[in-house]
């Protein structure tokens, strides 16, 4: 029922990208979303080789015959993944869309780019945004401090981060960082994006492969209960406040190296945190949108609603403030 | 040419405030924002006493037959302001809209509710604002992460605050922090919001009351040059980054008393910044907005350009991303 430059560019019938998150970009979220008109998302990293991530992108493929893509994450590493070999099972699968994330794209892009392959590249600033459309980037998608997860260092909000990219970018822009409603679908196509990306609302629908705890754990927060953890290294996280968020957060304050921190941060969506459910032995990422989020919906249901709800304000409650008459 | 509950409880012709600001709230600015059909607001402690206050209302009339509001800003004090006093000026001079800031506003609400005063209260987060619609305020300015000055310590933005407050609240919301333009106009009414609030936006006009250095460093700087001091005090407060700001969080990152910072921050804004039009050595306010500034118009333009933008994203872009069929 929306028809905007991303639905165009990758045949979805709804503007909503599922973005890239470690673990929980499975099969079968991914499947989910992209049977419900969205764009899901692999993430290749969470397999734990190439071939397992080519057996995986099979996996999905038999969950659903709508597009999907693969996001690609390239992270600095003394041991890296073998990022080249990743990016050729996804060229090879026939998958057409790919989130990259990270800096030292370049080779990766080209290889896309020769491939067919559209590139969504994430990142928090427009400064990266430029040099990512400069490679070749097909799609930018913008995320703002709101996100769960890394929001960078500069801290800028959607509000002024997706109009400022707007100005600056020929390239489409997606909304990436608290988006969970048709309110925030709508006011991201006002602002100039061309839809959404959501990560957290994602995680807390019925498909996400992540225990019950941390969804109900999100549908009980208010938006005021996530922690920026990390910020003195200068590698920002936004997690879910609990004991663990904290003591992290009051050893950063007494100067304390990562070395002295780093055995506390326990990744808690990991497959220990799925099997026990355990929310507050460790770290786990949430968005500060979990304020927005009040139910654990099918991921049709999340979707339909969405796209509805914006609907109806862009051709109702917007429509109806227009006034013929002049100021 | 927008009609909203905002325009409609106040009799203007455009749904945005000009939000209090020190020092620049004076006739000058507010009867030119009144003249453009938005709604001008003075700040009461810009003038030095109460019959000062009376006067500068009286002043404004003679430059607008439009309606105009006072601000009056509530700060904990050990020698306070005579607050009734300014407040029983607001009532007897006859303005019809007031916005409040602060605590302890309980007993203003009330004689301003009695007077037939509309009350906009502005805050940073949902549980003062609950608070404030339980003390009887008539319409809620609620605050993001991104503003200028203070925008509290949870560091919620926009994109989140404005729905979640729209959740709970059963009086209407303007949206304030991040807004310089029609996409953030559209954007706001988009999230639930009836309107907008500016400041940053409002001080690069011709007709602020500001050194236009300032007016022009705001032009040239992104998003990105701001900075948040007096984290570690618990008063935030987000100003234009300049060696002071720098040094100042460098004094706090030391874990300096306010005592010694206290000397440093000589605030620009007031009668020497203006008359000098130095940038550099004192603090002042901007909110990441300066991001989207690119000129300095007069309000009439600003605000017919903002209205006719927002119309155009409304009835246009939006409009025709609507697709009859179904997903």
């Amino acid at each position: 029922m929306l028809k905007t430059r991303l639905t165009e560019m990758f045949g979805i019938a709804k503007p909503i990208v599922q973005g890239g998150m470690q673990w929980v970009g499975r099969a079968e979220l991914v499947s989910a979303v992209s049977n419900a008109g969205g764009l899901g998302m692999l993430t290749a990293l969470t397999q734990p080789d190439p071939d397992a991530l080519a057996a995986e992108i099979a996996r999905t493929r038999t969950m659903t015959d709508k597009p999907f893509g693969v996001n690609l994450t390239i992270l600095p590493s003394i041991n890296p993944p073998p990022y080249a070999e990743y990016r050729d099972v996804i060229i090879e699968s026939g998958v057409k869309a790919v989130e990259t994330v990270g800096g030292r794209i370049h080779d990766h892009v080209n290889a896309f780019n020769a491939a067919g392959v559209k590139v969504i590249h994430k990142c928090t600033s427009v400064r990266h945004a430029l040099a990512a459309e400069r490679m070749g980037a097909d799609m930018i998608s913008i995320d703002g401090f709101e996100c769960a997860g890394h929001p960078g260092e500069d801290d800028i909000p959607g509000l002024v981060l997706i109009p400022a990219a707007a100005d600056q970018l020929g390239i489409p822009i997606i909304a990436s960082g608290g988006f969970a409603d048709g309110r925030g679908l709508a006011a991201a196509l006002a602002l100039g994006a061309e839809g959404i990306n959501m990560g957290t609302r994602f995680c807390v629908t019925e498909e996400a492969p992540l225990h019950r705890n941390f969804k109900e754990a999100m549908v009980d927060r208010a938006e005021t209960e996530t922690d920026l953890i990390f910020r003195s290294y200068r590698n920002t996280a936004r997690v879910a406040r609990n004991s663990i968020s904290q003591e992290v957060l009051r050893l950063e304050r007494e100067g304390a190296p990562f070395e002295d921190v780093a055995p506390l941060v326990k990744g808690l969506r990991g497959r220990e945190g799925l099997e026990t459910g355990d929310t507050e032995h460790g770290i786990w990422t949430a968005g500060t949108v979990i304020g927005l989020i009040h139910d654990i919906p099918t991921c049709q249901v999340l979707l339909d609603r969405i796209v509805a709800d914006a609907h109806a304000i862009m051709s109702g409650r917007l429509a109806g403030m227009l006034n013929p008459e002049p100021a």
